[in-house]
């Protein structure tokens, strides 16, 4: 079982994550890891912080001669304006933001000011999840499985994907620098992160994560919390300003009858290899995958901190006030796209291994290959009427 | 902490389930779930199962002297037709539905009989997670808390509920054999039920659950998975035929500018109560309850049994074929409603119990009493310049 | 991951137990179960109940065709006198026993009758646990894993085993009516249990439960709670009436030289296969199962309610009391015997699931025997100097 | 709930820890932790290394200005000799120790170097156990609960502490070069321990953790890992070289009658308070704590590493071999007592919380302020006959 626990704050010595039940002969160096904290650092409309801050992880614990031993992992990401903050006295932060923690956090734990919530609730601490999610992306990798996702609406401005394979689609999004992978679309979102900078507003977006050859049989139907895409759920909408989740197109889907929203069954010219000629379940039929693609599309909010003031009231004066400007992005919709992939990497990370079992890669990939697939040998039906329960 | 398993089949002897850690001194009979259980088994679209299930639940642990005593409570709820399932042959189920569990469970679990997948599989089983919702419900409403639902959209036909306050939208849903609040929309939906049923399809929906008087600081920013948000997207996403969760109009809101898409904080004439004129967050803020109603969200597919034939492969003898209709539901969304209620409140009440502590309703309620409001004498801020991290 | 909740009370309706994870195509039935819970029910020192209980269980979950289904197993043993109980006004019980949970439980519940503490906290919930345990051991078996216990001292009586084998030891201790392997002690444990009958009193004794072909690598040192030791004491120490848990004969062994207290390697004659030719680890290495039988054992005091008063407090009338006399075990210490089995084979199959991930029996039946063993062929070693931390 | 998950290996960069769930207000400095990393690093029998260790622990998360802010905390322990190890090839270890994790660990990772084993598995990693459990004892603290320990035996060498108070027991133990409250009996123990290291051998022994002024009510029989007993056995049998525990004298009171092994239950002359004139039970009765201290004893086994070769297999040359000395306390008892009181106080910590709920030290304090006490006051009774169960 992978268990993941992060701890840091924005402006602290650094963030932490340790991720348990990684298994051993994993080959992992830090590069790994590098490569998906500087995809988290790129993107159109995103604020100054990202100029200044250049993450590198050091990893602490769990990996030896460049491979994971089973060892939980260990991983440091210094924070490098923290010695800016050191012994400094600022002044308390006492105007909570509209949709931000300030308020609730100042409330729940009873802070006397509102940075102690905000240190913690921002998203900053996401490079930590990126950094522990590299990792799964990686374990995935050796078993062929690929995560990917691309921005799919910035602001009112949607990409139509159409029939662009999902191949093409994490390729020519990676090229992108709003992260979309349909050329007109991605230039008509860059103005409009343009237009909302000017008007020192910001902008929120749609994001699709796509798992490639995932193989059929992870999650269950047996509990409700075993469920994949209740899984998927909870990890995905646990991103900062991420505030809807859905398997595949599932609000259009609700809208369609029953015969056309699902994917037919047939079987391939040979007579062995079930197929699936359309993806509208996602990738998931009964909580559990069915060896299509899965897509979880996630609706991220336009972030709350604006240039713009927006109301509030003074925690201390009692008055009526407008927010003060704290540092932050204007559309982090591009940069949230290796923060989403990283926590579905968790999830089927996750998953995989309890398929798979084993406490090392020499175990599990030989299990991988003999994995039951939707081909017509690996299945075999009863042939005459039988009794489910017995009469007492 | 709330645990729940829930265990049974769709034509076995009866469901089960265990919730563990509900307090003691809970007033609690069966009537107050028999009548959840009976919410259920209401709505129109429903298919001719319904007729022969008057679910009533047994309490056989966990309650004495009509209250709670802090033991796990143990419900079961006799499947009335298993009687005629004992003993009696029946053919193997050998064609998958697209869209059920059928194909993805065979795989996973190697079945010889699709039905070994659906008899579990199936939204039969949420007749006991209704039941467990029922006392969680019943244990909220202890302390004001209240939770309802109603349907927002069936096929295409969508309610505008404008201003209608959340509280006449529970009260009118009740009275809709559809669960929609509005008298003209739910004569479409209706209508829309009957074209699907004379038509031989299903359709699906829309559904919003709304909890009302929930306290400030529910839920945590400081773990992935402590966010209420996120817990909330779990335990929907759990329940069959939802693919979609959003808080609050989630995806409509992707679309906005952040200066329009936040609640602005202002403070009452008496500058003593902070008030929120807008709901956009749903009642959740960086993962936080921030006592405003949280608005759930939920996308229902239409399901995947038809009466229309859908295209398959009999894993029998390796040919095309068309599905074999099996007694289901035409619209299941009205009778979804207190399913994702119940899930909900799980959510919340185990959110509460954190809050709160405590191993009886006793220590709870005088706790409950004092928790910290949006009351402005319930916070205090620094008033001087302080230092975050000491120097080293 | 195997999870396992229990409900019900003592006098209530019904025992439940839900048993979550067990994989598909485990033939079972409540033959299986039975048998245990007979074993339970059997055993000199037993008091009046065991006369009127005949334990069995129903299966309401998770079994088809008389097999597991990967479902949750729902089980169900009804308590034979509950109906003497139902509708019937008794006193309320109000002198605490020392040594149970009667006034524990009033104070953390606020009980205003101790028998709400007395109905849950009781070893008749073991019954449950008994049901549960054996389908884990059940599930064991398929794997050549042997789990079986014997009684090593009632009161002041010990049996020195000396040299007798683990599976003389299991057979012997099943003809014995105290579960003692050995005749001589068995003898003089049945005489001091008279003599405790006699005298009003109760008597403790000390358990040792072996569990024989366990493969090398369950439980791991990577996480604190990982540990197989660590796993196995929580769940023996679980046990109503334990208060000690050593793997292998711990509190001896702490008093020997390290040189002394621990288990040579050695390879067979014909250089492959390491042996252990002594066994004073218990089976277990840094956390990590040997290979070499697991043994632990338990300590029971005697149990709490004796029909010698003993002295206490009357809550109702705050003068000093004696308890009051409930039916009760004289020496349940033989009773215990499947009690302690089962809690072992819960952690053991759970970690052997772990092992072999999976979900069917077909699948994990040829990932058990390809399992690493301790033979030398199933390890290689580096053959030159290697650098584990790179210079950064 | 709290939760811990520690990482880093022994000649690794650091060691880490991260402690989720501690509330929001409770003052922490360094000095704090770092006190008891000192106590873990003193005591007769230790090895070369605790002349290199001064571990001091770095607060990397979760502490703003001196105080927590509900934030997990994450801790760093550096290990000083790092820097030897980078860069530097180092023969592989083939030659698996007894006792150690070496040959499991290579069996279940698929190792190919021993040393992958070791540097996990190595006592070493309580550092960060020590670090985190400092936390919850200075918690813990606040509500004036204290948690310390001393030695009972070591080798052959056994205090019998007869009368002395906990208070006194825990005040001596720390002035003593092995921990142990007996002048006589810790002289007796040094000169034990110098013979054992002439001898080229190791020593175990027996430890005693006493938690006082713990209020009732910790842990709960409702469930079976919920007991209080059960959580402590596996946090203490989860430390090194830990193979047994008992709470109170628990194989002592196996062997005396039930009329003799419990705490008689009186109340004060002021017919207030109930008050346990002994203490047999250990303070917990029915899986929960009752008010008096409590008392885990611990057995440790002599560590396998002695400078006497003992017999093994060189997997690399496949031949006999006898083990080469790794670097290693010769009796590490003195230096566990502070790892178990912080497993100890791990786990009461959990159960305090759940206990009184809340999320920061300001809800907690009033909350445990008017927790139930065993005073008469507190409890009330029925006073007439009633029914449990209702007739159906």
């Amino acid at each position: 079982m992978l268990r993941l626990l992060t701890a840091g704050e924005s402006h602290g010595p650094a963030l932490t994550a340790i991720l348990d039940g990684v298994p051993a002969g994993l080959h992992l160096s830090s590069a790994v890891i590098d490569e998906e904290l500087a995809r988290r650092q790129r993107g159109d409309g995103s604020g100054a912080r990202m100029k200044i801050e250049h993450d590198r992880v050091q990893i602490v614990g769990g990996v030896l001669e460049g491979a994971t031993t089973g060892a939980p992992i260990a991983l440091l990401i210094r924070n490098l304006d923290h010695p800016r903050w050191q012994g400094e006295a600022v002044e308390p932060m006492t105007k909570p933001r509209p949709g931000h923690a300030d308020l609730t956090g100042a409330v729940k734990y009873g802070y006397r000011d509102l940075r102690l919530a905000s240190e913690r609730a921002s998203a900053r601490e996401t490079a930590a999840r990126v950094a522990a999610g590299a990792i799964c992306k990686h374990f995935l990798a050796q078993f062929g499985i690929r995560i990917g996702g691309y921005v799919v609406s910035i602001g009112t401005v949607v990409a139509d994907l159409g029939d662009m394979t999902y191949e093409d689609r994490l390729v020519q999004a990676e090229q992108s620098p709003v992260r979309c992978p349909l050329d007109t679309a991605a230039a008509d979102m860059q103005a409009a992160v343009e237009r909302a900078i000017r008007a020192k507003d910001t902008l929120g977006g749609e994001i699709e994560i796509v798992s490639l050859h995932v193989p059929v049989g992870l999650g269950s139907f047996m509990q409700w919390d075993a469920r994949l895409d209740a899984q998927l759920a909870r990890a995905v909408m646990s991103v900062q300003a991420i505030k809807g989740v859905a398997i595949g197109d599932a609000f259009a889907n609700a809208r369609l009858v029953g015969s056309q929203a699902h994917d037919a069954i047939v079987v391939d010219s040979s007579h062995t290899i079930l197929q699936r000629p359309t993806n509208r379940a996602g990738g998931i039929e009964g909580g559990v995958s069915n060896g299509n693609p899965i897509l979880v599309r996630a609706a991220m909010k336009p972030i709350a901190t604006t240039l713009t003031p927006q109301s509030t009231v003074d925690l201390a004066t009692r008055q009526d006030a407008v927010t003060a400007y704290e540092r932050s992005d204007f559309c982090p919709v591009p940069r949230a796209v290796p923060i989403l992939e990283g926590m579905v990497a968790l999830v089927l990370a996750d998953a995989l291994m309890a398929k798979l079992g084993g406490d090392s890669m020499q175990e599990m990939l030989p299990r991988f290959a003999s994995l039951r697939t939707a081909a017509l040998d690996d299945l075999s039906m009863e042939d005459s009427p039988h009794v489910l329960w017995e009469s007492e």
